[in-house]
């Protein structure tokens, strides 16, 4: 099995983010890498939709993960027993990434080689939203269990995903949560957002979601 | 019905936040008020937990909530109309709250005249963790569906915590969350933590968490 590779990454507080992370994305259109950027609360199931999207993107995309957090390798050990070439970054307590501290980590992977880049950020529904990390794709994952307000109430990480993953549909009738009604809070902050409902524990609607990362990726390749 | 207040705070740049902590907490400490921030991911169920409070609390205290979010007023919306004395603070994208937010919050409640404030932090297990808002108590609730695993992923979340309420405990079964495992990280991390399983859907756990809050307020009033 693949070794765990952490990473300790540091903010420069000098830099300019939004130059930054322009010039990553330059760099990554380059060598032909399509970087996503997948931000949630913590355990909304960013790590485990990702183990189910390895069984849909098997043999079909070079890819890998950078799994950011504080603390712990938890979700890398997970990733790497699941089959996904993935590697920890910490940082230190800062509660997002930066595109300085993305670069960092991206250094650790030979992208010049990949297809896809998955960044897992900081679980955390309002920093992550602050800062461009240079991805191509913004997702962020919403859980059944937490409520269908989110929306409401962290507007950013709505305004900037193009992406919204509903997750744990698997457990939709124990809790009360309105699906029309995430609709329409999700599209009242950002009108283009796309959504798509999955179960990471089932697989439920996983096909649809890796159809629309292998779209991104054939589009910024094409661009 | 109680008309909602929002109240627009401001982080003030040059404060010196422990120093601020600390004067708001004497001056809270002469008004024999106790103040508990209350900490969570997004939809941990800060808010139903409170509704459940109040009806185990109901003629036992005079207490008010404080509701921070980024925007919205939907939790206050929802404690006034479970009839709990209420007002929302704005915290202008703020991630947490700092001493000087949460006493310009305080300035909207007559205090003198409350045994007991609720914080109700941003949803957030990073940023609310590194800064002291001046509360007599921090508790943290954690929710089954989150997993098992994030005292090792948010440590300083734990650290600062005298109590961790894990909510959400009539939906087990239909998770993996080992409760043994739960109890062992949280201890790693701060081994005088106490814990309390609670259900803010079925009251289940409620007055054990009652009864903490009434000893911290007693405690708070005779030390």
């Amino acid at each position: 099995m693949e070794e765990i590779k952490i990473i300790e990454v540091k903010r420069s507080v000098f830099a300019d983010n939004d130059q930054d992370a322009q010039e990553l994305r330059d760099h990554l259109k380059n060598e032909k890498t399509c970087l996503i950027n997948i931000m949630a609360s913590p355990g909304a199931g960013k790590t485990s939709t990702l183990l189910q999207l390895a069984i849909e993107l098997e043999g079909k995309l070079r890819w890998a993960v950078m799994e950011a957090d504080i603390d712990s390798a938890v979700d890398t050990e997970k990733l790497i027993h699941g089959g996904v070439h993935s590697i920890q970054i910490h940082t230190g307590g800062a509660c997002h990434l930066d595109a300085d501290m993305t670069k960092q980590g991206l250094k650790e992977l030979d992208t010049a080689n990949l297809d896809l880049v998955f960044l897992e950020n900081i679980g955390n529904l309002v920093c992550p939203a602050a800062f461009d990390t240079g991805a191509v794709k913004n997702m962020t994952i919403l859980s059944v269990p937490e409520g269908d307000d989110k929306p409401l109430k962290y507007p950013r990480m709505y305004e900037i995903c193009q992406l919204l993953v509903i997750n744990k549909v698997d457990v939709l009738e124990y809790f009360d949560f309105d699906k029309e009604k995430v609709i329409e809070y999700a599209k009242m902050r950002n009108p283009e957002i796309e959504i798509i409902f999955i179960s990471a524990k089932t697989g439920e609607g996983i096909k649809e979601l890796a159809d629309w990362i292998l779209k991104s990726v054939d589009e910024w390749n094409s661009q």
